[in-house]
C-alpha cells in the first residue's frame, strides 16, 4: 500500500494537545551519534500547554531508552491507521541491530531544532527536548518539552489508532466539534445532540 | 436520558491498561473529611503494569487538587459517551461550593479500599492510592497505584469519549481484536486487513 507523505505547516507548540490528548499510538524517533531509531509508544500524556510539556514511558528494555536519555531529544511522530503495519512491526523489533526506517520503508526528513528525524508518512511531528529526567530511573518516565511542531492541515482529523493492549486496537471514530462562539455552558447540549444518533445506532 | 448503572466484576489491577491506554476522558472522584468531589480529566497515562501505576495531571487550580493530595486517594471512573453532559458539566464547575454528584445526579457506591466513591453510571472504576507526589509541586503530576479495579463485563468495548481540546471530542470507533493464538509477527497483517475497508470508506 502506498503511504501518503504529508505536507505540513508549523503549529504553535501550545496547540499540540489536540493531537496527543485523545490517546493515539505514536512513533518515537531518536538519533544518537551515528545511530537513528524509532519505536512505537502508547503511554504518553499532555502535562502542560505552555511550556508545551509531554510525559511518556520509554522502557529501559528498549534500545530507544539509552538513545533518548543520552541525546536528550526525540521526535514524537503521529501516524494514521494507514501505518498499522509499521506501528506493530516497529513495536516488535529492536533497533539495536537493524535500521527500522529502512526495514519499514519510512521517509525521514531533518528536524529543525533536534537531531532526531521527522517521519514524513506521519501527519504530525513534534520535536522534543528532555526537560526532566527525575522519574526516568524509577519509572522510565520522561518529561519532554515540544520545541517545534509540524502538522498536516488536511485531513483535519486523520484516522488514528489507539492501543488497548493484547493486540487490540481502537480506530478513532466520529468527531464532535464545538463552534468557538458557543459558550461553555451549552457545549454539553451540542455534544449530547451530536451523540444521540451514534448511541441509537 | 436514563443512564445505565453497570454491574461489575473485580478485575486484576495489572489488566487495567485496556481501559486507560486508548485515552478516554475520565471522572476523578475524591473524598476528604466530610467533603466529596468529582472532576473531569483527560491528561493521564499508564506508567506500569505491575504494580499498576497511572500518572495524571490534576491542576492546582482545581478544588480536587487539595482533596486528592491531602487524602492521598481517588477513584478514576471511566464513563461512556452516554455521560457526555456530565463529563462537560463536571469539568466546567468547581466542587468548592456544590456537591457535583447531586447536581449531575450520579449514583455513588462505597469503594473497597479507598474512601472516594465509585460512580455507578461509569463502566469501570479504578480505586487509586497516591504513591509518588514528587512531581506534584512542579507539574501537578500525580502517580497513583490502582489498588482495586471494577469493570462491567458487557458491553465488552463501551463507546468512550476522547477529548481534543477546544470543546472537540472524538468518539471511540471500530475495535480490532487480535486472537491470542496468533503470533505477534502476523498481527499487523490482521490489523491491516481489518482496516482496509475502513480506509476505503
Ligand atoms: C502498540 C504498541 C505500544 C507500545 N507502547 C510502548 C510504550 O508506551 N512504551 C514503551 O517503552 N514501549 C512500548 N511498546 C514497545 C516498543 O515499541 C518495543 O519494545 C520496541 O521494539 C522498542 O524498540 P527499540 O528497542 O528499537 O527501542 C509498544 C509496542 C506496541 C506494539
Ligand atoms: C474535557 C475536559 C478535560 C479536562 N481535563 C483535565 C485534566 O486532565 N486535568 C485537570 O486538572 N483538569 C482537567 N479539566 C478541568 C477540570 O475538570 C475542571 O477545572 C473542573 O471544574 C475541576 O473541578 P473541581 O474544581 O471541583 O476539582 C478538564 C475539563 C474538561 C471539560
Amino acid at each position: 500500500m502506498l503511504k501518503p507523505l504529508y505536507e505540513k505547516v508549523d503549529l504553535p507548540v501550545a496547540s499540540i494537545r489536540r493531537y496527543l490528548e485523545p490517546g493515539p499510538i505514536v512513533l518515537v524517533s531518536s538519533t544518537h551519534g551515528e545511530r537513528r531509531n524509532v519505536m512505537t509508544m502508547g503511554w504518553h500524556t499532555v502535562i502542560e500547554f505552555s511550556p508545551s510539556l509531554i510525559g511518556c514511558v520509554i522502557s529501559s528494555n528498549n534500545h530507544s531508552f539509552g538513545m533518548v536519555r543520552d541525546s536528550g531529544e526525540c521526535v514524537i511522530n503521529i501516524p494514521t491507521s494507514a501505518l498499522a503495519e509499521e506501528i506493530v512491526g516497529i513495536g516488535k523489533c529492536s533497533g539495536a541491530w537493524i535500521d527500522k526506517f529502512e526495514t519499514f520503508k519510512l521517509t525521514t526528513e531533518p528536524a529543525k531544532l533536534v537531531k532526531a528525524p521527522l517521519i514524513r508518512e506521519c501527519f504530525a511531528n513534534l520535536e522534543c527536548r528532555l526537560v526532566d529526567d527525575s522519574l526516568v530511573g524509577k519509572y522510565s518516565f520522561f518529561v519532554f518539552e515540544v520545541v517545534k511542531a509540524h502538522a498536516a492541515t488536511t485531513p483535519k482529523y486523520p484516522e488514528t489508532l489507539h492501543y488497548m493492549g493484547d493486540g487490540t486496537f481502537m480506530v478513532s471514530g466520529k468527531i464532535i466539534e464545538q463552534h468557538p462562539k458557543f459558550s461553555a455552558g451549552i457545549l454539553w447540549r451540542r455534544i449530547l445532540n451530536a451523540l444521540r444518533p451514534v448511541q441509537r445506532a
